[in-house]
């Protein structure tokens, strides 16, 4: 998708929320802003949101001199997430019907903030969560199509999320192929992350090659590329992923929450509602 | 108030609204954004947000050429609010509190977008919005203020919700001076507003001098200021006019809703609730 003007608010957005992460110094802050300010006349509209992000976190780490701000903050969520990982457990194995279950708890992965929550607070959350009607709902052509698939090529989100994304990825039982960003963006996760949530044991963790917060295939490895080509179901997580590969077809379902009204405009669904969708096949 | 940097991402998605209401020229759209961004480095942050604002608004004029881009959404905002007026009129007076009610009644105004909905829609909101109990409520404060007070001076915030200050001006029933903007911002109301929605029939209409989307008292005329500081009550409608005086004492009261979360951080109220909140006396 291209980026909309609307989503230049947002960017200044993240970039504050991204160098207070980094920094307490509160002039660094505002020397973020105007540098965001100053790359505006640059920005290609015709872009997707995280082909711009990669700017804008570029500026973020020139201003702070750090290349991961987030580190700390993404080992943490993922120690949280693997505390939440036995209940998560039993809950889907004892549930009526295990896949579908599986697929909201990995939704919900895409939402909580794992940040100031104690455990016991981020299982009510999920709790919650779970309980959320899906605003689209291509479960049954999921389901087929992974039965029909003797392998899959998951595209990770967010660290912390990782747990979840293992959790459907058990649920499922079948080879898979994880794939994560090449370079730290925000908390998105990398292959330190994904190791760090278990998946090594129940995948293999491969880096797709690009350096945005996203997919963006043509700034992906030739290796995945070709992965990606010939995988015979792809689950793609979370915005990011949506936003670089809206524009592709094929046995792709996209599993994540509608974060805002750009997004929720494209696909006709609610903003912060939950969404699986199959793209055109 | 200062300005938060968490005002910033907000100047650009208040730029965008009014670059949009004002041409449908997508070109001239980021042009403005750009030339925001570009201003970013000038913007002094010890400035409350209303004088950065004035910037931004002076930027969508550049741009556009328009002086007053809102005038006809005001205009449209100011016929629909006098539809709602007899029934509003009606419920206020046979209401058990009518000078509560009336209270209410004024700050739903301030919320409501006459945009797009027709007028019987309108009235269901405002039904809604009239059971919203108030995150702060100084209402005995403000009532033994006024039956204390021989006169009160009003500050106007938005076209349309002029129709809604009319009705508690008329439910206070003391001799009221009404100020309105000295330029147009946005929809705040200017003279020729206020007069359409009728509040020359129950108040005294003049401007504050103050050219700005707030009530930033070094920037108002010198017969204002003079109004202002031998007021027995002032009555200081919506955010704009909060953010100028919130340093400010003296018979202040300010009705508002909460509509970002750095007010929410300094008033200690939810954001999206209803204030009545008597300034430091």
């Amino acid at each position: 998708m291209k980026t909309s003007l609307d989503c230049i608010p947002c960017f200044f957005r993240q970039a504050l929320f991204a160098v207070r992460a980094a920094t307490q110094d509160v002039a660094m802050h505002k020397e973020l802003l105007d540098r965001v300010g100053s790359l505006l006349p640059d920005i290609p509209l015709d872009s997707s949101p995280p082909e711009i992000a990669v700017m804008v976190y570029g500026a973020v780490s020139e201003v702070t001199g750090l290349a991961d701000p987030f580190r700390t903050i993404k080992q943490e969520s993922t120690k949280k997430a693997l505390a939440l990982y036995p209940a998560l457990k039993h809950r889907i194995q004892t549930s009526e019907n295990p896949l579908l279950t599986a697929v909201r708890t990995a939704i919900a992965g895409n939402v909580i903030d794992f940040g100031a929550n104690p455990s016991f607070e981020l299982e009510l959350e999920v709790d919650g969560l779970l309980q959320k009607p899906l605003g689209i709902n291509h479960f049954e052509a999921f389901r087929d199509r992974l039965q029909a698939s003797d392998w899959i090529l998951y595209l990770g989100d967010n660290a912390g999320e990782t747990v979840f994304d293992r959790l459907l990825i058990e649920t499922m039982d079948k080879p898979t192929v994880y794939a994560v960003r090449d370079a730290p963006f925000i908390n998105d996760a990398t292959e330190e992350d994904a190791e760090m949530a278990g998946l090594s044991s129940v995948a293999q963790i491969v880096s797709s090659g690009c350096k945005a917060p996203g997919t963006i295939l043509e700034r992906c490895s030739d290796t995945f590329r070709k992965t990606f080509r010939k995988a015979p179901l792809i689950v793609s997580k979370g915005q990011g992923n949506y936003e670089s590969l809206s524009e592709e077809s094929g046995p792709l379902f996209h599993l994540l929450k509608v974060k805002c009204g750009v997004i929720a405009g494209i696909l006709g669904a609610p903003e912060g509602s939950f969404v699986l969708m199959q793209a055109s096949p």
